[in-house]
């Protein structure tokens, strides 16, 4: 997920001076521009109905919807353990935090969660933020920015917050092809060996559910004196026998230097974090001016995410009924012929091609199907990888997902868009 | 509060090539330096007890104290209809959004609270962001730096978040001397009139709690074709006939382009904001990373906040309770002689003038008088202005600025600290 939108620069015509009445006009201009390539995005206003999620209330389409599309991947939103916590956390500590992190914002509940963000990655310490692109911003932007003469090694995939914060840094930045080890060692290999090298990227990739090969990019940090930095937002509550994402899975942890973590996706909350040494923790807390300088998060959300995040690591029912709904869901793709990315996560791109067609099938299957799901357009993809991406948790139903395949089994064929041999 | 904390860039020593052992060093090598020089920030791990506001549990003196340093100013942070919106829409809609805003994340609250943001400061639109951080950085960032050759005016006082946003885009910055219109014009003036201008400033800084000239700068805008960004996140909810901040209190707001707030403050809970036109507030909705790829406030959050801003542009209650409280506090420090920067905020800085003194007044405030106040020190103030920053609130009694300043004339006269003459 690359892309900020593009646009040309906004020019003021030359020659003229610009007053207040100048300016609005060039912004429209500009979004005039997004409405002609279908880029433009109409944000869907629902009501999230907790105790039944995936369902919400539709407010555009006026009708109850499923909701495909979210990020809130094991339904933790609604589960009774957070909620409980929040209450209880609400009516103890209030609204919210009354200063950032350092002047009156701490609360006990960042504390232990912050030692719970460490244990759950087997880490010395971690840093919460308030938001997953804020974690990234921050620490690439400060260690990058901090560190003399560093250079960034960047999967040409890494998500806007990692790119943005590498920008912010001013280092040197070098971007691999994605997950291509050799491209990696080929620009480790043209660097100093005594500049400082940090390589950035992601276990499971948003867009395609593709992941990294962790081990051998640490195997290639180790050789070229590189500190590695894996954003695992979408792998973290459901990767791992507790939750610890991929790297945990594979028995990783201990060999990168950072982990990076939302709590608004798996975990079902807000924010983000980083787990690591120590010293890069406190580092971070006391350079990072995105961490100095922000309110802290509520006290009540950082308590229901630590409940959250204590269910997640003792229970596995979640991430198994994920994988059942994504093993079912691919089944009844596969049996319908309908073209999808076979990613090994938990993310299923079913791939249209066209921007408009895209647009299109998410408008049907909202109105006539009740079936919610963003159509994911460029920039987010590159052109001609359109899709519908689809996140299946443990809190859709088998009919549901029949229901959703029979809709767009429906859509393919009246649209006349090709199918893959039936399985 | 300008200040990122200073370090000389950390150096990997020439010749040698690091490796993962090489780096926690170098961290902890920054770290040591900001120990050496008394900025090293330790977090009070506080227990805020709702209902009970401004009395916290500090986990370090193992006792209760009274909180004086807290920006949720008005303690809508424990108001209950705050808090009971916010139990509401826990149980509606669970714990988290689920999304960013494109992809599921907008809810029903969402939108009814950026429409309550746009009526409070009369501007077409407004737009949510996770903290109030984000939203100058995010906008700033965008705007300037998709604006052709724009060119950002910022006063010298301005907030980290601002400074790192005109950073980010790359935009050509002019520092103008603190609320100083000469000095801006000065700028102006030197400017080509055909290139893009934003004269980015605040209402109340938050360290001396001066007031900028707000019309005259709006005058100069004018004159010049320059767009107006002022921040006025230290300032919402507590001046103005609603709490729309200084620019209503003076009846401006249609005259600045773009009004930033935050919800984090006055308002009680979290999360930052922007009013302006529907053009600039679409723009930056669409245009800006910071804001697209950032998983959307908690709906129970909005929710929250919006029972806050309801309430608050109908009841002077708080306003008024504070305005007393600081009025009383002003009071008992001109009898005690204290020395304090007479502002007309709300913002009462008591002035100690060093930083060891000033830490360890803070330090014996605590643990001898049970009273919290953070030490600001440099780099968020100049050296030699080292202060205790107190926030009155409508919350705290006569009884406790009285203890409050018996305190600090007991730790005044223990330590030979300069008084002024008694009023």
């Amino acid at each position: 997920m690359t892309g900020s939108a593009p646009s040309a620069p906004l020019s003021v015509p030359p020659g003229s001076a610009p007053n207040n009445a100048t300016y609005d006009p060039l912004f429209q201009a500009a979004l005039d521009g997004l409405h002609a390539d279908g880029s433009y995005r109409y944000f869907a206003e629902l009501e999230r109905r907790a105790g039944n999620f995936p369902q919400a209330f539709h407010h555009g389409a006026g009708r109850d919807v499923t909701v495909w599309c979210s990020n809130d991947y094991l339904g933790m939103g609604q589960h009774p353990l957070v909620q409980a916590a929040m209450h209880k956390a609400l009516d103890e500590t209030g609204a919210g935090a009354g200063g950032t992190r350092n002047i009156s914002g701490t609360h006990h509940y960042h504390v232990e969660l912050e030692k719970e963000l460490a244990a759950l990655h087997g880490k010395e310490s971690a840093l919460l933020f308030n938001s997953g692109y804020l974690s990234n911003w921050v620490t690439l932007g400060t260690i990058a920015g901090r560190l003399k003469d560093c250079v960034v090694l960047s999967d040409a995939l890494n998500h806007a917050s990692m790119i943005e914060g590498i920008r912010h840094s001013r280092a040197e930045k070098r971007i691999f092809r994605h997950n291509d080890l050799q491209d990696l060692e080929r620009h480790l290999k043209e660097l100093p060996p005594d500049v400082p090298k940090i390589i950035a990227f992601e276990s499971v990739y948003s867009m395609d559910g593709d992941i990294a090969p962790i081990e051998e990019i640490c195997d290639l940090a180790d050789k070229y004196g590189a500190m590695t930095y894996l954003d695992e937002v979408h792998a973290v509550g459901m990767y791992g026998a507790q939750g610890g994402g991929i790297a945990q899975e594979r028995g990783l942890e201990h060999r990168l230097t950072v982990i990076e973590g939302t709590l608004g996706k798996g975990f079902g909350v807000v924010g983000g974090y980083i787990a690591a040494s120590r010293a890069l923790c406190d580092f971070v807390r006391s350079f990072g001016s995105g961490f100095i300088f922000s309110t802290a998060l509520p006290p009540m959300i950082a308590a229901g995410v630590l409940a959250s995040v204590r269910h997640l690591r003792a229970s596995a029912t979640e991430r198994e009924g994920q994988k059942r709904a994504v093993a079912y869901l691919r089944r009844r793709l596969d049996e319908a012929g309908l073209p999808y990315i076979d990613s090994p996560s938990h993310i299923v791109p079913v791939m249209v091609g066209d921007a408009k067609t895209c647009r299109a099938l998410s408008d049907e299957l909202l109105t006539r199907f009740g079936h919610y799901l963003q159509p994911i357009n460029y920039p987010t993809v590159p052109r001609g990888t359109e899709r519908l991406r689809l996140t299946p948790g443990p809190l859709h139903t088998e009919a549901q997902i029949d229901d959703l395949v029979a809709a767009l089994a429906t859509l393919w064929r009246e649209k006349g868009l090709a199918l893959r041999p039936a399985a």
